[in-house]
């Protein structure tokens, strides 16, 4: 197809998808001749997966730029792929408390020891989760403990399901990345606005005064 | 405590703090002489709250601004400012995808029924909830009906751990609203965070040999 129906397909501006193909973001179309360029599927669904990732994931062009490219390279075995797909979208900022951070990090260790996970000490989740408890050490009055616990039995239901979309891609490369891509940038989001409709609805029972 | 002590017991520069009180993040001191102002533990507590909305929950100062006055506006009832906290800190870019909504929308209409949920139109979670399942319907070839439910499950867990601890306030209405704030920002990053802690886990499991 020509760029015009490539726009119409996505709903993306002819203007914008011009932008992507500078930035990197969309693959570039076949040349078909000195003025023309074909698109395909592949560039519709790729657009598709740019547009979440910018709109719903909140992500810069620059990072969905890292994103896609990691995508993209074909060198690396799955295992590290998936490690550089899950990585590159966790835009955490961590470890810009001043509060300290020892005993929050033993918390960590033994929750995950609870849990049985094993995670490798550069897990992009670690820091992030690190200042969360010492933030949570920090306001005094209020034990956090069970939020906690029942965050990690939520994140252990949730990744467990995030596999088993990823096996459904059946060794698939292309197709395994953009699924793990899709499920965790989507996927937090889901999670956290799942959060405030399932908190209405408890609140509703706890307090139905008002 | 004057100034410089309030920089000390929270870790945040002076300069920080005057930035703060001009743009209405922390609440002004007790003026005890034409040149001297008194802080108190409520100063060093708010300055945690402030740099944990800023520095891990990765909202603008505008926005920590908002969620800070709806925390201080004491004439509200209560269900009306956990719902307000709760929206202010619910910073979703919702409806900006082209896919079509409405088969979106109905399956999150059931989701909800599944789940046993009263959930209202208003809610922050719904539109952005509805954005990504149309997206997911949108990019064919996988079904993400199980991470979706997984996601519910997984939603309603923690929202009845969030609740708990709003009861732990015992009716205290600063209490109350501050936990909202915190679990509400916080427990998002936290979730996030062992979701990714998680999927490293169950990868290796799935995938051992890399």
């Amino acid at each position: 197809m020509r760029m015009g129906q490539l726009s119409e397909r996505s709903g993306v501006p002819i203007a914008t998808i011009k932008y992507y193909l500078r930035e990197g973001l969309l693959h570039a179309g076949r040349r078909t001749s000195r003025t023309q360029t074909e698109y395909d599927e592949t560039h519709v669904r790729r657009l598709t997966l740019v547009r979440a990732l910018l709109d719903i994931g909140g992500l810069s062009v620059a990072h969905a730029g890292e994103v896609i490219a990691a995508m993209d390279d074909e060198s690396a075995p799955v295992n590290q792929v998936l490690s550089t797909a899950q990585q590159s979208v966790s835009g955490f900022t961590a470890g810009s408390t001043p509060v300290d951070r020892q005993a929050a990090e033993t918390a960590l260790d033994e929750l995950v020891a609870r849990q049985g996970w094993q995670v490798s000490p550069g897990n992009p989740g670690r820091a992030a989760a690190i200042d969360v408890l010492a933030t949570f050490d920090h306001l005094d009055g209020v034990d956090y403990a069970d939020l906690v616990q029942s965050a990690a039995a939520a994140a252990d239901i949730v990744a467990e399901a995030d596999l088993a979309l990823v096996q459904q891609a059946g060794g698939r490369r292309e197709q395994m990345v953009e699924t793990v891509v899709t499920g965790t940038v989507l996927g937090d989001v889901l999670i956290v606005a799942l959060r405030r409709m399932a908190q209405e609805h408890h609140a509703r029972k706890q307090y139905p005064q008002g």
